[in-house]
């Protein structure tokens, strides 16, 4: 089960009734913090986010709407009881701006580790045993989107373990993929009580971006997209394309395309004021479209 | 007049309640804004402070909550229209913080001017026809309170200018200290027409700070002084000495002892929920003590 959240919706400036885009995602309570503007620490208790929880926080690019809340939530964490590592993970240039911005939050009570994509193309890193895929996005700074892959254990088949004469303390180390010895000697494998592959959950997060070749590829058969909507109107296709963002209707192909079972559309204009008015831009496309709003959450079970 | 305003009177953290404590000041059009910790280009357009306004920015010290709002309130000033210049003013340090904050923020539509106060004494400038004072106060890095004056013109009389024959469109030049010169050639002099001084419009703010000597002297007959009161209850005197802030009491008596005209407190803690339920702790020593909240504002006129 992943709860992914979207504490803050909007783009380039935090309003009185609009948080900087942010997302969290918590598996088996440790957090994913995707992007920190200013304010977000404010929209993740708005959320009802435990900052104790959050040991990854991945940063998309270092425009200040994506990372201006770093030094005051890196403070507010240290406020929450942790103690245990903080790994911060962006494109070329995370410890000029990290050591940068925390000039006025130079003490923690806890380490704080860095992993800086140096290279402008994709990958993979594993943290907490969740999988974090990065893609190279099309903004005016080195960009990434994330995907987040959370593969989930085989299924258990209790009765067939049954049969077997296993004690049920053991069910949880075959499941876990270790086989396990009986009181009368007989060693049980895992393939033995395990009915087949489970299909991972995942999550994948796009923004600040014009549509790039590969993000079909790298969003392919997401449980959820989560995609830039700069702007809603197809009318404001050349400001997108002079800003390096995208229409909701940028993101709908995309999801259509790769398969996602749901796109949330969110990094929203100042100037939209009622991204809803947009919806079925987006849905004509792709049906299941949801315009976010702040504090939109959603457990993925991925059944 | 003197407008002035408390957008934020939280300390510490921001909270979903509260913003940090920041203090806007407008004369004529120009105004000053004290501190920015995160949120308060919020905190300012709830409040209606128009940010295209802001010519001086004065800091009182370098931790996060009163400082890490400045990339995105510099950001969002660039949008608000502003091409004249900012002038930052604060504690030694400046430069290397300023600096270092604005790694995000790098491209503004306007100069940005740096005033650093090297020295921790005390001292006196002048912005935009406005003076404004500095103290160091005793918290745990070097930090300042300020005062700002601004001194009113004299009386002026028009019967005796009308006595005088002097023409309407001249009164202005009159008022300002500037003699004029009248058709028939006679010459009047500005106390001619002049009813003597008036006092100006002081306004103190001291956060964050223990009571320091000195700060009666600096806020004497204040038309308001605006103090930290971190805590409400005087039984957390021992906390406040440790770290380095006010109770309620305490900026009551420096209130009384100043003979300033009326008190607002502010930079409450984040456990302090109620301040107003300490309020009497503090009117008991000086009745016109305000709790300030989010937004509270007055115009002052000085008489």
């Amino acid at each position: 089960m992943l709860d992914v959240c979207l504490p803050g919706t909007g783009g380039m400036i935090p309003l009185e009734n609009r948080w900087l885009t942010c997302c969290w995602l918590e598996y088996q309570g440790k957090a994913i913090l995707i992007d920190c503007g200013e304010g977000t620490q404010i929209a993740l208790k708005e959320s009802g986010c435990k900052l104790s929880h959050l040991n990854t926080l991945l940063i998309t690019h270092y425009h200040a709407d994506h990372i201006a809340g770093l030094p005051g939530l890196l403070l507010t964490i240290g406020n929450s009881g942790k103690t245990s590592p903080l790994t911060l993970v962006g494109p070329k240039g995370l410890e000029q701006v990290v050591t940068a911005l925390t000039v006025i939050s130079p003490a923690l009570p806890y380490p704080v580790y860095l992993c800086e994509i140096k290279e402008e193309k994709a990958g993979e890193l594993t943290m907490d045993g969740v999988s974090i895929a990065y893609l190279p996005l099309n903004h005016w700074v080195p960009c990434f989107g994330y995907r987040i892959t959370v593969n989930r254990k085989p299924i258990f088949n209790p009765q067939k373990a049954a049969r077997l004469g296993v004690p049920v303390p053991l069910y949880k180390t075959l499941h876990a993929g270790q086989p396990v010895q009986l009181e009368d000697g007989r060693i049980v494998q895992p393939d033995m009580v395990l009915d087949g592959e489970r299909a991972p959950i995942r999550v994948c997060y796009c923004t600040d971006t014009q549509p790039v070749e590969g993000m079909t590829d790298f969003a392919r058969g997401a449980d959820l997209l989560i995609s830039e909507g700069m702007y809603g109107d197809n009318e404001m296709e050349e400001k997108a394309k002079e800003k390096g963002h995208m229409l909701f209707s940028d993101s709908a192909r995309i999801a259509k395309e790769c398969g996602a079972k749901r796109l949330w559309l969110t990094h929203f204009s100042p100037a939209l004021t009622k991204p809803d008015a947009f919806s079925e831009t987006a849905q004509r496309i792709f049906a299941p479209t949801v315009v976010a709003h702040d504090g939109i959450r959603i457990t993925l079970s991925g059944d």
